[in-house]
């Protein structure tokens, strides 16, 4: 089975989570100052999942550039990851609307860590799939980052009840932490 | 002719399907729990339909893998594919916003009736254009899955005037049984 | 320079064009048939253009199967059709939310009659990037439907005022007519 | 690394963009010419927006084509393009409501001044990733039409609080400005 189709689909489905969630920035009715203000939290939350789904994009695109075999498993595994995924625009949206308020943001850090999950299981999926000699297991060596993340998410979920401002920084840090390039798979797929 | 192109195009209709589906979780004012809980129903039935859409994805990707020909005919068969599977966000937000009521669910049923017809219709259209030496018409075998859901939906469109729930209960057990990992395609692939 | 990512652009477009038509099927309150009903309209105008964007996918496919080369005047061409397609959700809304009246249908015309402006120059602008060798223009003979269809269109505007059922009539004709395979790209690329 | 998949992924990006702007043009209630004619200056908008992102489209792929590596820091140049692209539907939307005013006209040349910024970004990532050996770096020259729009869209925000069609006439130069076939790459790579 090739991959090419598998990454067309779910690149496809990135582009258009990425895109759509633009749709909850409604065109306010009013040219002034005054009508673009309240925007300010909606856009906030808009910026900070951009940057999510670009760095799953990113992350999606290592991970089957270091794999060879696409199983059953892989495709329902990576069905489960954009499921997660797809339930970005709700959840900005929610968070954005009521100005980062306590159930919203936990629900955000919610889908955040059901996608971190789901990646994993995909992770592993796709080294099963290349039995025994995966380059991605290689690759990813400790994956500190990616055991990191979902604890993190599941602290903020715990903060969002009691410092809100809390969760959100949470879930900037974990966003930056992954923007800084990985290079373990370029590393590893150049030898 | 080659498969590319309608492989690519296909993939763009179903990544699109998929995804503007959450457009009917139409983002709640209240910021409680009590904001979210009508949503329920609207989401559950966005999961069925995110299964389907994506089994479908699937095993349209199996189907043109393991044909080498494409004709006019499986052009148009593939665009009434797309016709019927552009309609589930239509009839999925029904459904949802209406709790699975009646009509709304004999609708659903419906609709899954036709793009299990469409399917099928497509299945036959690539077995001809490979005239007489299809790969796809050996993996297939019996096809005892193809021919039993469209036999379940009108089960379920009949049952949904009946009791509602049965009908549910009929498309959820029809979406795990295609959940199941289907080997035959991949196994005469790789003879 | 390659066809490739022209294509792979142009199918993004044409399959989110003929998916978000669909969202002018806005899911009703009711759930009983009368809630379903008042939606008939909007649902033939969808039927209708989905068939449009269909045919015009398919065509454009064999357009540029028929040809080598891209230019920047093609870029251009490819554009320009794009432009007069992305318009084709909100003329179908438009038609179908006001029951096919008078102006509504004069103006579907108008944005077909001006995709078919479009496409005959692309395919002009195809030709000439092959400079005198096109295989694409050998294919194309006479061009009978391409000739046929904008006077139809033009037909048809002008009867949207004295009879507009029969400019709904020829559109659905034009459809169909163009729905009869082609095989003649076909038969020219397999020699 | 490959590029057929940021570019792929960047596709599916362009596309929607391009085509979600039209959901702007709501459709109106009426069936009658002044149902139409308030729709003018968003029907305008879209046109230029659409415009403007043909053209970083055609850009994108000549950027590409002229490159052969993709690194860490592509990805996120390319990115960060992406995202003040993203923001065109909503500018566009501000912008034609409220008939070119002064602040939605001033914000939409933000957009696309941070857009040029984020382009020259990518193009010097691209450079850079290419090590001293760039057939970019050779095509572009002096790359005047790239220096020059960031200066228009700076003195069109200047002037949009003066006289608003003073920004509007410059932004549509700019559009034209790049819609004149760009012929360097193509040069360059024919060598």
């Amino acid at each position: 089975m090739d991959k090419g189709r598998v990454e067309a689909f779910s690149d496809g489905v990135f582009a258009i989570i990425i895109t759509i969630m633009v749709l909850d920035l409604k065109v306010p009715h009013g040219e002034h100052l005054d009508a673009l203000l309240p925007l300010l939290p909606v856009f906030l939350s808009y910026v900070l999942s951009f940057l999510y789904v670009g760095i799953y994009w990113s992350n999606h695109h290592h991970l089957f550039q270091a794999s060879r075999k696409v199983t059953g498993s892989v495709l329902l595994a990576n069905l489960h990851l954009l499921f997660w995924l797809s339930l970005f625009p709700f959840v900005t949206g929610w968070m954005g609307e009521n100005h980062f308020g306590e159930l919203p943001a936990a629900v955000y850090g919610g889908v955040l860590l059901m996608a971190a999950v789901a990646y994993w299981l995909l992770q592993n999926a796709l080294i099963a799939a290349d039995r025994g000699d995966s380059v991605l297991e290689r690759a990813l060596g400790l994956d500190w980052k990616g055991k990191l993340s979902p604890a993190l998410y599941l602290l903020a979920i715990l903060a969002s009840g009691w410092q809100a401002w809390l969760a959100q920084s949470i879930y900037v840090c974990v966003a930056l932490m992954w923007l800084v390039p990985d290079r373990r798979i370029e590393r590893v797929l150049s030898r």
